[in-house]
Parts: structure tokens; sequence; C-alpha cells
């Protein structure tokens, strides 16, 4: 009888998949809740219009990686499945994602962002009868420094109000306030480097490693982690498996910037080369160019007037070099060794399998 | 006997008053020491350079006044005097202004801060190497940007790192949230009604409550009390002495931007009428002053070439209008308000007699 109930048990309720799609409307879904809430709030008075700004533009694109990694650590360490409290958490990292996201555009001079206008000039254009044009310019970027400023308030204001225990949220902090302190750290790194060519591919890596290795994979991980109360040796086993991870996707990153389809990344693919961003594929093509590729890379990366017929130039000296090729090796390596990190970490089966698909999604994608 | 004992203790430790320049200085220690912490943590890293310019900007100058009043608000509700983690709590708020410093410089593009240069222009100037006048000022501004956040997430880190409970920090968030969100409000107002005339002085009042009424007293006042477990009663007598006190401190500051010795404010006397900033002040001249004084109020305030001279004209209107005469018996009515409120507020008594203090302090000052 027993045996019975548990075999029908299993079929009913198999060790479940984590269907990311429906966890990620679930994420959206908790996000429009936070929103609509700050809308009432907000209603007739002159903050209604920042309230819509920050939900159209957080809510207009991006994949959700963060608070899907949040909810896959959280799962991982046995968190509930579909836990309310946990999706909130999860969401308000989105929060805090779209504050890093809103000042870096305005440090980059960035014009789009997920395919729409950065969230500064968005602002510039609401404006667009305030002045001339730089004064218009300047008012976007003003209250765009300041709608960034509310989003990483909100965030937090949603973690709070997650209905997370006291205990779990104190004890997630101090990983959420590592995961704030390094991503500061690796934009102020990349913000130095930037204009300058990197001085070496290890040099670049460790931006990497900040700005995504830790920010993008392990930290989510962390956080969803420890509110499910996982013990140091899964937040280890997080670490193995995001750092290489984040390195990956910030290597595919840094390709899709100069190759990538601009219709599908929602970015221009001009921008990280007039930036003369400090990339390792840049510091792999400096050291690997012949005498004429690297002066064509001098010469044309950093120059905020190149055009397509430059980039096209500098596209194939980052391939005939081999430089690509070699990117594209330390992608596959580093996708391998977190995979084999997921063959034996302490993490929920189901956690796991998600967290593949993840990592493939990460490494080898488009946009 | 037990007499005896009772007024031994009397006398060995009276009902002491709140020494607020040793409260200031326990304070400055308590953000030394975080400092210290993040120093040695940088050390030899690109961070290094940020933590300096960070504390530097920080330990310069300032009032304090934010933790003052938290101090103040923990020991009206009964707290502990010179508790570590209640000073660390309050030091925390002032990591959280120079977030909010920082970012203001940068909108207003100030060129001084507290009498030393905004740190825009510090972190500019150590770039100066770095290219022409126009990358030097955008990477000041950048890494500026960068430093604020810092500034904003280590206040967190502060006082989560504080020493207080999980139920203490827990009761207080939901107070502090609000703070924080009330503040870009407030900003956000201010930047919408820079360089347009304030539609009247209930528009600019509306501002002043929120800059300075909310953020700068009452929520201080409510974070410290609240940490030390006030109840709702409390919580509304802290409204009652912060709303007009706040406000009164504001219209000060109005005045102080525009008639204040800068050797002594430590800001440009000049600023506030180039960016045309909507004060209660100007409100009141523009109604008050006859049709020539308002022609020289709309032609001079706003203009950014405006000089010395210009502005003793903008200057003398207000004076004549009669609105300086008015701002001034608003800021005593305020005060009058504020005082009354603390002869029947549930505070321990060396608590309201500090606040008295600070109440004439906040208003009736040179700086």
């Amino acid at each position: 009888m027993a045996d019975d109930v548990m075999s029908i048990d299993a079929q009913t309720y198999p060790v479940s998949r984590i269907d990311l799609v429906e966890v990620r409307v679930a994420i959206d879904e908790k996000l429009r809740e936070f929103f609509a809430g700050k809308a009432t709030w907000a209603n007739g008075s002159e903050l209604a219009d920042v309230v819509d700004a920050l939900r159209d533009y957080l809510l207009g694109g991006g994949k959700r990686l963060r608070p899907l990694l949040a909810y896959c650590g959280w799962r991982a360490a046995g968190g509930k499945a579909g836990h309310d409290p946990a999706l909130r958490a999860a969401a308000s990292l989105e929060l805090f994602h779209a504050f890093a996201l809103i000042h870096d555009d305005i440090i980059d001079v960035a014009e789009s962002r997920r395919g729409r206008p950065s969230l500064h000039r968005t602002l510039a254009r609401r404006h667009g009868d305030r002045g001339d044009a730089a004064s218009v310019e300047r008012l976007g970027t003003s209250s765009a420094i300041l709608v960034g400023d509310l989003a990483m308030v909100w965030s937090d204001e949603l973690l709070h109000a997650s209905g997370m225990s006291m205990r779990q949220l104190a004890a997630a902090r101090p990983l959420l306030d590592a995961m704030r302190t390094e991503l500061m750290y690796g934009q102020y790194l990349d913000l130095m480097g930037t204009g300058a060519a990197p001085r070496d591919a290890g040099a670049a890596l460790t931006i990497a490693r900040y700005k995504s290795g830790k920010y993008t994979i392990e930290r989510p991980l962390h956080i969803g982690a420890r509110l499910a109360g996982a013990d140091q040796r899964l937040l280890d086993a997080c670490s193995a498996f995001g750092l290489p991870i984040g390195e990956a996707f910030q290597l595919r990153d840094d390709l899709l910037g100069i190759f990538g389809d601009p219709v599908v990344t929602g970015k221009s693919r001009l921008d990280d080369l007039r930036d003369g961003k400090g990339t390792v594929l840049l510091a792999l093509a400096l050291r690997r160019a012949d005498e004429s590729g690297r002066a064509t890379l001098t010469r044309l990366v950093g120059d905020p007037e190149l055009d397509e017929e430059g980039a096209a130039r500098v596209r194939r000296v980052f391939v005939d070099s081999g430089a690509v090729g070699v990117v594209e090796e330390m992608i596959q390596e580093r996708l391998r060794q977190g995979l084999a990190v997921l063959d034996s970490a302490p993490f929920q089966p189901e956690a796991a399998a998600a967290l593949r698909e993840m990592a493939h999604a990460a490494t080898v994608r488009a946009a």
C-alpha cells in the first residue's frame, strides 16, 4: 500500500524539470506586480512618469539571466518550486541590473540597449521641448542617473518585501553586498581600461571575472542558494560552476558586441570598437596580428568616428590573427569546466539540469 | 538606604546631556574604521584610489546632520548611550548622503561642495593626462557616478554589519527604504523644476518637504528610533518635530545659497541663481516684486553666465520685495512649531534637549 502510494506520487509528481520559460514568466509577473504598486503610489504625481519609464525599460527586454540563476540557486539548495518569496527575491536582481545598465549606458554614452533607446535617450526625448540640444541631453542624463538610483533603491525594497524571513534575508545579505561591490569594481576597472589598449588578456579577464563571472552568474546563484539555507560546500560548488561560465558568458558577449547581429543583440556593433573596449579578444589580436594588422587595430579601435568599412577591416584582423578562434576555444574550455562541476555538485538534480541548460544558453547564443 | 543608593546614583550618573560634538567624533571614528577595512581590502588594487577618494570626500567636511539625528532618534526611544551598533548604523546614513551629494553635484555640474572640489572634479583632475578636456571631464563624471553608487552600496553594508540584530534591522528597513525613495522623488522634482520658474511657493515647498523635511530630519530620526524599538506614537512625534524643522532647514539653505558667505558655506553663491533653482524664495519674490523687479528676476535668474554684479541686483530684488523677510518669518514659524512638539513628545529628556539644540543649529546657521 505504502509502495503503491509512493509510486503513484512519483508518477503524478515526478522530479520535475524546471521550466525556465515558465520561471521567467513568473518573474516578470512579480516585477509587474511591483510596478503596479508603485504606479498606484505615484498616481497623479510627477513621479508617475518615472515609474512608467523604468517599468517600460525593465519589461521591454532582457533575458532575466540573474533572476533565473538566483531561482536555480534556490532550487539547487532545496528551495520549494514556484515559491512566491523566492520569485520576488530573484526578480529584485533584475531591478538591480536595470540600475547597473542605466548607469552603464550613461557612462558609455550608449544610444541603445536591448534594441531600444537607452534610458537617458528616452528621457531626453520626453523633454525635447526644454531648451537646446545640449540642455535636453543633460536633462536626459541627469534624470537617468536618478532613475537608475531609484532602481537600486527599489531592488532592495522588493527584496525586503519579498516575504522571505528575517533570518533568510540576513543570511543572503553579505552575498548581495559582495555582489554589488564587485560589480562596481568591475565597472570601474572597465571604465579605467576603456580607450587604453588592454595590457594583456589577463587584465581583460580580470574585468570579465568581476563583471560577469561573479556578478552575472556566481553571486545570483549564491544569493538564491543562501536564501534556501545553503551551506558553504554548496556555495563553493556555485562558484566552481559560476566563475568559468560567467567568463565564457562575457567572452561571448565581447564577440557578439563586434560580430553579432544588431537586430538580434539589440546593440550597435560599432560601439565597443569605437569605445576601444579592452576585451580579451582585442588583447589577443594585438598580440597575434602581424605588423600591418596591429597597425590597423591601433589606428581604428577607439576611433569614435569608426564607420562600417573600418569595422569590417578590424573584424578581418580579429579573424585572421586567430584571436576569434582562440576566444571560441576559451569559451568551450570554460563551458566544459562549468558543466563538469554539475556532475558532482551537491545540487538538487532538477536544478543541475536547469543550470546545464542555462550554461549552454549563456555561452552559445546569438543575443 | 535604598533612597541613599538612588540619590548617589542620580548624582554619579545624572540624566546626562547628549554631547553632540562627542557623538559627531564617535560617528567619524566609525566611518574611519569602515574605510580602514575597505582600504585593507583594496590594498594594491586599482580600487585603492576609489576608496581614498570617497574617504577624503566624506571625511573632508559636512555636518553629520543625519547621523546625529539618527542617534538622537535612537536615544529618544530609549536606546543606550554610546552604543557602538547605533553609532555605526547612524554613520551609514552619512555614506548614503555622500552618494546623494556626489550624484547631485554631477547633475548640477557643481564645481565645489563643502568648500572643496566636487568629486567629479577631483576625479577628473586625477585623470588630467588622459586625453582632451572633454574626455577628462567625461571620465571624471563617469567615475563619480560609480563612486556614488559604491557609497550607496557601502552605506547598506555598514548598516548590515553594524551589529544591530536582525529584528532591529528588519524593523528599521521600511523606513530606510521610504527615505531613499523620497529623496529620489525630491531630487527628481527639483531637477524637473530647475530652469523653470516655480509655479508657486507651494510647489517649491513640496520639494523642500521631500528633500529636507523627510530626508534630512524626519527619516533619520525614524530610523534611529525604530532601531531602538520605538512605537508608532513616538515615530509620529518624530514626524511632527522633523517636518517643520526640515522645511526650515531647507528654507535656510536656500537663503544661504544666495546670501551666505562662500568661505563659510563651502558653496558658490552664484550656482543656485545660475541654475535658476526653483526655491520658495524665488517664487515669493516673483509674486511680490514690482514690474521692474520681476523683469530683473526673469532676465537674470537661470542665466548660466550670471556674474557677481547681476547676482547683486537679484539679491536686491529678493530683499526689497520682502521675500527674504517672509522666508525668515517662515523659518521662525516652523522652528517654533517644531520646538513646541518637543515639549510634549514621548522622548527621553536628554534626547529632547539635544533635538532642541539641533533645531536651532539647523535653522539659525551660517553654513
